[in-house]
């Protein structure tokens, strides 16, 4: 049996002709144009496979093989991209799926489990402000509330756009997955890191996902007459942020390991003119390790690096915690299923961290979940030059067809 | 002969009124009601006191003692204010010009030259993007073009507010002041650095005023996911240009003199998201000094600082030479009688450098050009904070009518 790997290549250039701009990346925000017609678009090849397709409250797209009741293992990803984004991060895993599940069924393979594919709504940064928006609100991690009030800044609601792609935001609490629900969650997606490209290797089981912990910082310095205040007599926000941010950086830095990183990505200075010396910044630090207590010391570390700050320089730092997502374990039998489907393939199994989010991490509160990674040439990801060359994608497809015979087996029905 | 303190306090209680916020703060920026009631209340003070008023093409207000031809010795300030100001920066130095020539007109002192009072249009940061207006657009150094072209955030075009005030932007060609038509220009102003106050005295002469120098710097890395790139395989263009601030810091601080200072007050990150290394960050540096030659020492010492980090982090700093305002050496005979002004008053003089530009910078390129700096506490302005006390008004009063008896003397009529 062979997964029809012309087939999954056709599917992938079809798809990324929704919403391709003219530099070639990929637009296809939750509720574009491209959205709409990507999703009419996978309803139509899975109905051409035989698959039911439903659409939940918040819009994920289900796809399943008709005929047999109970828990399904399922496969997916998700279809929307950021801005100006790439082929393959989501739509890759979604057509992986699609092609494992329709080549089972072809061939008439008997599996103990139900099969359904996924396609999540929404899991890219967007403009409501809420990723992994249908992981999210499936699995009781977003209450209707909280995407009732979100909003773009043009004032489009949120719950409007998922209506027009045929969620109905209020029926969410009928329709949330409960634990048994599902037999395990399988996700197959682009590594987004360099791990497998530096290794020559096609594809990894993921073990973990990063916890994710984010700060809001405000820095109290004092504004004053950029030309008539001496420099020691001034107290400047943004050499005191400026140095905060170094200090984040030589504090992971120090520690030289690939799980472990540190990013001041926003930051804001007041009043932001030439001629002032600033009084205040705002910026946001972000820490990402799956080593929880390692976090803990670091960000002690930093703190002890942040206060000499505050001392020599006369400013405050106010500090408060904005997100602090855990990181997650994913399950040991779906991750050993994923790792023998990349033996199959290329001889040997890796087991990889991500250091990006995931539909997964939420599915996991729900099922037996794991993820399957596949090169990305230099670890590209977010950009229109994004590339999984068809090798890699061809082993995927083998793997993930290897890992859910092999998790059929092994999970109880 | 004394000058009447009582009449010169009211004036500044009167003046202090128009623009008073509920903070305490003067709000009159160009074209504000607070502006005109301002601009009117000083010309029922001129008129009351004897005084020819007039407003020239840019709305600057010229008071001039009748009777008497030829190029007057000019004393003023300007009356505007930055928002939420002082009320003293400007205010000061213009009622200190009225009470000094009101003194003289009342006791009936002859003198060789004709005196005249001005306020000046708009010396403050405004928000149509142009200071020190009056001054520069009455000695040519901006075009009524320039001028014409201006307008605020909301589209309110300068040349109409101006017209508002009693000017008239397209007149401005033919009233441009040349070079002998004032015999000089003596500005009181609050010094807003801190020397006199530390040193317990009132009244200091400036001998030079700074040079201003401006840089747009763009730093270009390369944006990237804030999880999946590992620490070393960053180009964060913020954590450049947080070096490149410490950098200037570090390199102007060195100096360790209080007429050399460097500032980064403006500084924009992008994309300027939790989740994206910055990949290109836009800031201006500007750096303050009477010193030309140290200046280009200093720039050439940062160059060198700023190259290592460029090598080292793998990103580039675009630069672009924004301003280049040169230093002024103040007339040394105006500065010699305010310094003697300053000796009758408090047994001492001193001189200064300026650190902030005034509009006694345009004002010397056409006649002798003087500055007397008074008290201002903690060196304090730009702020609703700002305090001059009664006792340095009154010294500054003396010592300016001093300087003025003997200016009238010394220069050629």
């Amino acid at each position: 049996m062979e997964v029809n790997t012309k087939r999954l290549h056709e599917r992938l250039d079809a798809l990324a002709r929704f919403g391709r701009n003219d530099n070639g990346g990929i637009d296809r925000s939750i509720g574009s144009q491209a959205d709409r017609d990507a999703r009419a678009w996978l309803t139509a090849q899975w109905q051409s496979a035989g698959l039911n397709v439903r659409t939940d409250a918040i819009a994920n797209l289900w796809a399943r093989v008709p005929g047999k009741p109970g828990a399904p293992i399922v496969l997916g990803s998700h279809h929307d991209a950021v801005p100006d984004g790439g082929r393959f991060d989501g739509a890759l895993g979604v057509l992986l799926a699609t092609e494992v599940v329709q080549t089972l069924l072809e061939n008439r393979v008997p599996t103990r489990h139900p099969l359904e594919v996924v396609s999540f709504t929404a899991e890219e940064p967007n403009p409501f402000g809420l990723s992994t928006l249908g992981s999210r609100a499936i699995t009781s991690k977003l209450t209707p509330e909280q995407i009732l009030a979100a909003h773009d800044d043009t004032g489009r609601r949120l719950a409007d756009v998922i209506a027009q792609v045929g969620g109905n935001v209020k029926a969410l609490p009928f329709e949330r997955l409960q634990p048994g629900e599902k037999a395990a969650y399988l996700e197959p997606h682009i590594e987004q890191s360099r791990n497998l490209y530096d290794a020559g290797l096609a594809v990894a089981t993921v073990d973990r996902i990063t916890g994710i912990y984010r700060e809001w910082i405000t820095v109290e310095g004092e504004a004053n007459h950029a030309g008539t205040t001496t420099m020691p007599r001034r107290h400047d926000a943004l050499l005191a942020a400026a140095e905060l941010a170094l200090a984040l950086e030589a504090t992971v830095s120090r520690v030289n390991r690939s799980d472990v990183v540190g990013t001041v990505g926003k930051m804001d200075v007041f009043p932001n003119a030439a001629n002032i010396i600033p009084g205040r910044a705002e910026l946001i630090l972000e820490m990402r390790t799956p080593d929880r207590e390692l976090r803990s010391r670091l960000l002690e570390e930093f703190t002890a690096r942040i206060e000499a700050i505050e001392a020599k320089r006369g400013v405050r730092f106010v500090r408060q915690v904005n997100l602090d997502q855990a990181e997650v374990v994913l399950n040991p039998t779906v991750a050993a299923a994923i790792a023998d489907g990349c033996q199959a393939v290329q001889g040997k199994p890796v087991s990889l961290v991500s250091m990006a989010g995931h539909d997964a991490v939420h599915m996991s509160g729900i099922c037996p979940t794991g993820m399957l990674f596949i090169q990305s040439v230099e670890g590209i990801s977010h950009s229109r030059q994004e590339l999984t060359h068809d090798a890699e994608i061809d082993s995927a497809a083998r793997a993930l067809l290897h890992a859910v015979l092999e998790l059929d087996q092994t999970l109880p029905v």
